[in-house]
């Protein structure tokens, strides 16, 4: 992990007139950039084997520069080309995965968030023992496939983007889905429910609104997750049926849709985003920006909380000009746009070292 | 029934500059405060039992004041506090339910649209009489079970928001889903289709527009309402699997989805909805305001409309800044601010006795 | 076909001042005269038997004047009375499907984009010989319903808007399901994945933006279908019980939800616009203005593509005041607008004749 006081000291030499927002071209990058031109910054788009001319068609979120490395690894080695430009890296999902945790925190460039997040992220284990000791209700997990006697959810630990993961009703239904090639995997009860994906955004500095720790909470949008093949599926005949036929559900991300939720479950919603916050604060000094709970409501309208991402969400995408949310914290506001205007806020108010690690 | 009179004496102390829209914190307050503020209306949050410290996060919507009761009786006792604010009540749905018709029709405070609807609104058997004597057409109703010969829809006339209702295809699936310890139950043709929540707005006094009696009738917008536990049921297997493992459908509302509807169906989508108005003011002096019939569009593009509900439904929740629908007749109009510029508008035009009961 | 020459000559003859854009009374005209009026046209509704009164609910759609003839025939026969407004015809799915190909090439009316591209689209053939010469991965075709060894779909050529279409999963599957009434029909891989049907423009005069040939492609925006009865039909049990009791699945279009892809999608989504582009100037001329890839990502994040549209599609419905896409090139532009914007900018440089035909 690169130490704290030297992120100081690179920061120490920005000029922050001259503040540069870059992001790796993918994920929630077409936003990112978007947002942040909204709020004046000069923006840096980085590259590594991604295709970026489709930027072109939307002139409103094309980064004003591209720079193209060889490897992740020239992220380390060619760190001083980043911090010349003044550039805050935004991370995402993807930008955190091509990276490797590893390497992303060796990166000696100033990044939005805590970077001290990611190490409780990276494992099921620890996002368990943080979300549950903040109170949060998560599925069950399963030790022993032999003891499966309601659905569960198969996930490999290793498995990109869910392909692979599988639905078991019993342990018979384990022992046929179950790929024995696979290092390791997680059992986790099946919750039956809707999925709500909330987007919310903690500020340590902003002095109004939610108010959570000394900074306060918002709720940007809600999405719920595409998956193919699992989402239309069901069409063709039951799971049963479609397994003689050699076909089985897959849960690969595609992409997302709008929803909101019954407004008398928002008071949990929020009650959840501040005992996350809260035991961030006491666990490791506090999650910082946008974070996504990932929910299933149940037929009792109790939620279960089955996955945290701490950084902004592909979910916020079809967010670009605000949500239902956001418009009325402040219209046209996206996830994308309310980081840049964190970074804003934190330069005016001599704080910039609270929001970037 | 408070008389009309006793609301139109409140409404003569009344200072119309003065106003205040309140209503229940929950179900789309949001919504109604957000439009109300918009429209210049000082706003007034009530609570019960609600947990409101959320509001602070929506600056633009959370109500100028909230004030708290111990029981939904101190709507009735404590009416001159709110009257003394120059009060007007907008109901919805959950308000209606946690205060019970009878106490609703007692409240001697100004509430927005015609609280005649109520008792035709509180009954399927009335609400039937309604809609199919304005020639809308319902899913048949099947009076004894044992003349299941179809897909239906088994609903318990107590239960709340969905729970426990149940889907039979014949009266063996009947015998086996029914909980014999609920009171009653209806017995109602599954239509199968795609769901369109059409929500509505008549305004009695507009003189432009979609004209209907001697007011004007405008589509707002449409959802998609989900429900926990069937909208992602079928991912873990059939029904008829499921209900092996002891895993049976429910259909408790969590929250919606925006949808739009074949152009070429809008035709019917306003003629559904003018007859309706027509026929209420024949039965009993007129609907006004918001209203939503919940449809189901089959593969013949035939509507069956299953309920209606006669006030601002939370399908409306998406649509906090405008829809699809509403934005080609005034940009940015919400369901929630057009209740308040229905009374803005009244207000101006001496005519608000015509939109409050 | 109207020549060209004889297009021009009409052309030649209207005040590029006066100019009206006019759409038959269906499918995407609110969105289209919404777009016209924003950008300053003139619009005439055009209606054979469709109920037009629901437009005054729209007063920003509503188009300035409504032009009721008898039959189709009438578009050709009393051409003049369009010609002599200096009329635009904006085609859509229906407009093209109520008038006939045939009907619709010989119309005397300058229309927006190419006919050539009428005949391309009209069969699967030559939609598919198009579409893979171009690159484009479809689903397999099978010649015959014997060799049905994975599950399939049949579509009659026939039919209207998806009824009768139905799922097969082998030989006896097809055999129960087919209606030999029907004329002839087309066996197809079913592939399984998640719908994204892909709104583009492509305008051949513009200079930015993502070019593409002597123009430049953009994406407007993107949307599920939503299908009566197959989209919920599953809520009642598995399509294999179902057909016990008669019920079978049927594709009929109802509506439409607005969703986004991953952004790593974007570039192949860029790339397969432009290569259907590209293709189109070899074959036939070019394709100009809206067209639609309808499309099935897989769980190995391919696309497949099982039709194209080459004008506004429905499913730019949700969409009539901008997209989350759509905001980063211009915001508010919805493709109907998008569809005036080229009319104007082409009028301005001198170039309307290589947008219309």
């Amino acid at each position: 992990m690169v130490p704290k006081n030297r992120i100081q000291e690179i920061l120490s030499e920005y000029d922050p007139e001259e503040i540069t927002i870059a992001t790796l071209c993918s994920h929630t990058a077409l936003q990112i950039f978007h947002g942040a031109k909204k709020e004046g910054f000069k923006t840096l788009g980085l590259a590594v084997n991604q295709n970026t001319k489709f930027y072109d068609a939307f002139p409103l979120a094309k980064p004003d520069e591209i720079l193209r490395f060889n490897s992740y690894d020239e992220f380390i080695t060619k760190s001083k080309e980043l911090t010349d430009r003044n550039v805050i890296i935004i991370p995402h999902g993807s930008f955190v995965e091509y990276m490797g945790t590893k390497r992303f925190e060796q990166m000696e460039v100033p990044t939005f968030g805590s970077r001290q997040v990611l190490k409780w992220e990276e494992s099921r284990d620890s996002q368990r023992e943080w979300l549950e000791s903040a109170g949060i209700s998560m599925p069950k997990r399963i030790a022993d496939a032999k003891d499966i006697s309601e659905p569960v959810l198969v996930k490999y630990n290793g498995a990109k983007g869910g392909r692979g993961f599988f639905i078991a009703k019993d342990f018979m239904e384990f022992k046929m889905g179950i790929d024995l090639s696979e290092e390791s995997y997680t059992i986790q009860e099946y919750v039956l429910g809707t999925r709500y994906y909330l987007h919310y955004f903690y500020s340590p500095i902003k002095q109004s609104g939610y108010r959570v720790g000394n900074g306060s909470l918002e709720l940007m949008s809600m999405d719920r997750r595409d998956e193919s093949n699992i989402d239309e599926l069901y069409k063709l005949g039951s799971t049963e049926e479609l397994k003689k036929h050699g076909m089985f559900p897959s849960l690969v991300v595609t992409g997302n849709i709008p929803v909101v939720i019954r407004e008398s479950l928002l008071a949990k919603v929020f009650e959840m985003g501040e005992s996350v916050i809260n035991r961030s604060y006491e666990l490791f000094g506090g999650l910082i920006g946008p974070f996504c709970l990932e929910s299933i409501v149940t037929d009792h309208l109790d939620f279960k909380v089955f996955e945290i991402s701490c950084r902004i969400v592909a979910g916020t995408n079809p967010f670009t000009s605000g949500s239902s949310y956001s418009d009325m914290t402040e219209p046209g506001m996206s996830t994308g746009r309310r980081i840049a205007r964190e970074i804003k806020d934190a330069i005016a108010a001599g704080k910039l070292s609270e929001v970037v690690s």
